[in-house]
């Protein structure tokens, strides 16, 4: 079995991280392949980043599908593009969003989300929404340190990430965390350890259930919702993302 | 790795079924078994039996629990005893119908659920509302057959299944149907090949997702709501049943 | 008019306490009787505690419909069984939380709800939401105290729950307070006086609405849903309890 | 015990019927009583009427108070003007609708509510979704008679119910039926004989319910969001009404 | 165009400051007009004042649809009878508070609203939901000051504004704030430039939504929910208003 | 005031379609240009042609921040980035989905929309929830004719139109149509004279509730959830989009 992991951002040392936290926890027979594009942001802060990474990541799902890869994970908290990446592939598109909620709502009754910056909390909320869990979910939290932040300063960054599950133990008497951003993977054994409540990575439940989905045979319904998109004029093989220096049409002044 | 199914009815058939059906699925490296009490109901068709069959759960549960198990498997759609089995254990306890509906929002983005009997149908709609996915699931619907009827007339269960699911593609634009009952189980495969939409059986579901948790390391959260049950004087090893003949204490006439 | 209070723990004390709460608001012609079985744990605390109190309490509801009873009180604020026991009654089931909660929403426009232990809290939040509450319950707030604590250390009690209405009030801007478990019903008129809020006690609510629907001639719908449980084999009229000692089936090893 | 049913409509006609269905349900020791005022449009069929009929109400609620009133029945489905009525009253209010509501929730799991004019059927939806009952209520229907209708052609009606009832047993798999205007109270029980289903009659509900929270002590809180409403120039004792031929007060032209 | 503001209190200063800030943000073409009937509460602080507002404020609706006015705009937080006049005119009708939550789910993500008195903190909560932005909206919060002290105190209402806002921005982390009553209408502006977020007022939000509603062309649907209300014998042209002095009817003593 | 109509697919026949709904309605004083980007799809069916739209789109957006464009309207049902698109903007975005559901929300109490693919459904279902339109809007319906079906063959167009606006309105008793796709945008106001319905073109109602937030001096929160995107080393001024080639950086094999 293949799994592809997809960091939509382009920094290289996430994606690396990432691969580290699947591996550690991969199947015997589970090969993880892990890819980020290059000319997207440099990481996913707030919906704008979402939309400039997201062609990218699905020309990756398409050069996946090429190579027979069995599942994707994505790699960023965002789950950006994750319904367009469904339509893409055949095989099963897990955000780590999404399986860390599920892991959550199967391990506690209520759990709270730590993330970084504060502008990501109504796009989290809206997520844990859409996946089900608002009422499961107590808090969405931010520790105010960017993205990048935790690779740079990683004292500090461990440092609020268990000042703030110490205020969700207290606060929300959360009985679960859910780490809000995939550059948090390495930490979350650690942080599980000092807290004594678990604290769940994305990363890694993402890549447990692919295998899994995996395992059943399950694959994405292409029935209706997640069935290819149409084929269309702009779509020519290779080259699947908008051309670049797209002349704007001025119709009316 | 070593996971117990277990059957909360005591129709042995039904836990062959679902061990069948679980070890189909299983990883290389996974043993399974499966147990079912007797003295429970035949069948799980309402919350009475459920409530009748759960006891005798719990103690399976502390049984596999002073054996070392990984990860259990509750094979009963209603997932009877889902919360009280997580307070029991310390290792992660899967609901076949919490798993398929996690399932089923992964693979598609609209589902039925086709169960035997009607009055089930409110049973499961609540237990999918507190799963997250009322939004999501389109219609619980039901073939009218009781759950011992799947196995006594397996050509009549077939048919009325395919007959309901072709409505829930119809009627319901059911991008991916979830089997509401474990004795459809081994059904799963053919319904799937025969209606060209994606088919979940909960058990396989469940499995699958046990193995995952059990691979990642996650354990129950013992933090509050799943913390052990607390000790009681009624509690005495051994003999966790309520006594038979429990006398009525008439307090007041 | 004869109703059945059944507090399916198996502390006598606590049973005499609901009783004589019923007693002191039951109308003229109403005869209350209570009872506990033996056998279930002390008191309820969590799913599990719940899960083994409830075959021996739908024992007592299939004795009371021999009895004639007009009605029943499940006198215990995690409504254990509520569903099932609906199944076994041809006559109302009332449970002390739902009915709390339709007083509460009839005499204020937001409440609280303060228990015993942290615990309970999700347990009665997701009872609160199927209850169709969740939008008019502020909080449900915990002291932090045992059940029998409250029988033990009744000063201690009702200073933590005069401190804990209080902060219901100014935090919660609450307007009423339900009193999360039918082992506080005697405290109920002192808190209400205290705090100059309405405080209601579900065996009180309970015993009334009972009384009404009674009176009103109504009995639980046996079309679908609470339809009697099917005829199973287990079921051999006088002992519907588990058998002790129930074998384990092992299948597969 | 003295309650004072108040239809709010001015047809003297379906004051006597609801007056008869409480009468045949009232407890031994309830005194009941029923007025509706004049002036008020002869039936509620939208929120104009109901905007129409408040006041009068509401001055018939002050006239109760002063007579020692224990509790007040709203008798007309839509509820209107019920907060505006607790926050007047001291005692109970008791609005037909959410009665039947809790009633229907506490006898089954899922039921449907039969009105008369379609044109009432969003404004029962949003009083169900407000009572917390949007999940159990299967759907609102309407047998497109006007309220009048109810007593002119009584024969009519009576064959639209039962029809109506019939397909809400079918196409909902209604467990219940709660009947959406209080023109319908005399046929409650003739319905529920004739179709097998507990059909739920509001007025019947409320006086029941009413009852019950008077028997318990129970009153309206004062506490915020039902306090008595703040003392205003206009309101001066005996006339609460708006003066008629209030004068326009053109401000700016 | 012409544009009616009704303002349903009997305040003159009250439909002033709403008028003049309507006229601050009035199109060249259009026309504001407003009024206020005499009659009617002070100020509307609770759900009576609304209802002994609401027929007076119909009564203002009618006349203007003999008039020929284009769209009215209810100058009240609370939407006091919003449906009613939905039915009554054919124009659109723009509820001031429905209006500001639609402008703050278009310019945040999150917003609180900020209202006089803790009483209307429900109402509006209720409101809030019922317009579908219960997951937008993070706290509806009181200053705990009465309407009319807005104009009495205008320094002390400011102050206690600017603290709650602050309050918002931090606890809430609210992206954009709602003033919660239309005689804060004049401090909107200054509250903006003071606290850097933006302040939505919703006789401002409600004047151009109805321009624009006008200018589209869209008027009132008079297909079912909204249809006119049915003729009925009480309503006599001229005089809607419930007439005074209505004799209680009493039907059985 | 100037208004850009940005239509984020690249068949600039649509394009001009959205222009000339738009200028039908446009106020006096407001100028209104419209854009496509080419080398985005032809048409937006399904999640992947939004996301292959928008970082196209989101560079008009920050083409009109440098010519002082005063509003955006995202003339596509599905408001593809419009989260994003309000980040980049300083004025407001208005998407059409959204707009025409407020609109809907404001002259009807249920409305239905009906729109082209069945694979859009569950799109906008998920997004009239999000807007807070779950519980008004009664169905999502399609008319199963591809996006530039509607130009290529407007007769059959018109006819399935006119024949699921009467399914809505006997099935659904819908009392506005909502037109799920821009490109309906020239069949709205025949379709509302044929039907008796009010139907909302999404392009007119954004275009004028723009005028309207622009005229009434919002513009969108740049306090969190849409503040500006975070500075980015990826970001370089003109060249927004991700660079065409990305190469596949394969981290471990």
């Amino acid at each position: 079995m293949h799994i592809r992991l997809i960091n939509p951002n382009s920094t290289a040392s996430m994606t690396t991280q990432a691969l580290e936290s699947a591996l550690r926890v991969a199947s015997a027979g589970t090969r993880v392949t892990a890819v980020n594009p290059v000319g997207t942001p440099v990481s996913i802060e707030g919906s704008t980043d979402e939309a400039m990474a997201v062609p990218a990541m699905l020309s990756e799902i398409r050069a996946g599908e090429a190579q027979g890869i069995d599942a994707y994970v994505i790699a960023c908290f965002d789950d950006p593009g994750l319904h367009a990446a469904r339509e893409v592939a055949r095989v099963p598109v897990i955000g780590i969003c999404q399986a860390a909620v599920q892991v959550a709502m199967t391990i506690s009754r209520r759990f709270s989300v730590v993330t970084t910056l504060p502008r990501s909390v109504p796009i989290i909320e809206d997520m844990v929404q859409a996946y089900g869990a608002g009422h499961h979910c107590r808090t969405v939290r931010a520790i105010n340190l960017p993205v990048l932040g935790l690779e740079e300063d990683p004292v500090t960054a461990e440092r609020l990430l268990l000042d703030e599950i110490e205020r969700a133990k207290i606060e929300d008497r959360a009985e679960a965390i859910v780490l809000g951003c995939a550059g948090m993977s390495s930490l979350c054994e650690r942080l599980s350890e000092a807290t004594g409540v678990p604290v769940i990575d994305g990363v890694t439940a993402a890549l447990k259930i692919a295998e899994a989905l995996v395992g059943a045979g399950y694959s994405t319904s292409k029935v209706n919702g997640y069935d290819y998109p149409r084929e269309k004029g702009v779509f020519d093989g290779a080259v699947a993302l908008p051309r670049v220096g797209a002349a704007r049409a001025a119709l009316a002044e």
